[in-house]
């Protein structure tokens, strides 16, 4: 397993399946699943597809700048912490992001997302 | 041991002595330490002290604007998610930076840094 493709692929699948059908993320998390978006704590698959489906904005897109990974010990999890803008429709100018992943693998040899922080980065 | 407090008072030392006596920082770090810079990767307390008392700066200083944290799993570490700016001595502009760091506990009670990732986010 390279861990780089890895991080990379999951990127893709994420941002792509947010932007296009952000309910459909909830497969990607379990029930010890934790996000943190703008401060707010959320925990389990069902809560963490509730606040990301309930956002304030119906269509988005997310631009990718940078991915970085790093294995996280010796449970086989893989930190993924990028960087970004979203572009809101109807909204001129895009928002810069930060977000890191802690992907655990699960027992099938796929991942799942154990830890997410997510934060805008106001100018 | 209280999450948010521990991770404040890491992000107020870590910062702290980063803007005041950065080469002290390898006691926070261990051999299997891991430092992504800006897409560099570098392992190690020694290799990763070298390279922050490399940067091509004398004086700065780290303003915070946000601090997550989140427990990493069974392991009893933590994930620490940052963003703030970092000003240089003699430049006009901060510069805004993201960075996270998981935090593994010591046998004495302690916790060192793991994985530590930083990102400059350019506007």
């Amino acid at each position: 397993m390279d861990p780089d493709a890895v991080s990379k692929a999951f990127v893709e699948h994420y941002y792509s399946t947010f932007d296009t059908s952000r309910a459909n993320l909830g497969t990607l998390y379990q029930d010890a699943s934790m996000l943190t978006f703008e401060g707010q704590k959320f925990q389990g698959a069902q809560n963490i597809v509730a606040k990301l489906a309930s956002l304030p904005f119906e269509q988005c897109k997310h631009n990718i700048s940078t991915v970085d990974c790093q294995p996280s010990g010796p449970a086989g999890g893989m930190l993924v912490f990028v960087s970004g803008n979203l572009q809101l429709a109807g909204e001129q100018h895009a928002l810069k992001f930060s977000q890191m992943f802690h992907l655990m693998p699960t027992p099938q040899g796929s991942f799942y997302v154990f830890n997410d922080i997510f934060r805008l980065n106001y100018a």
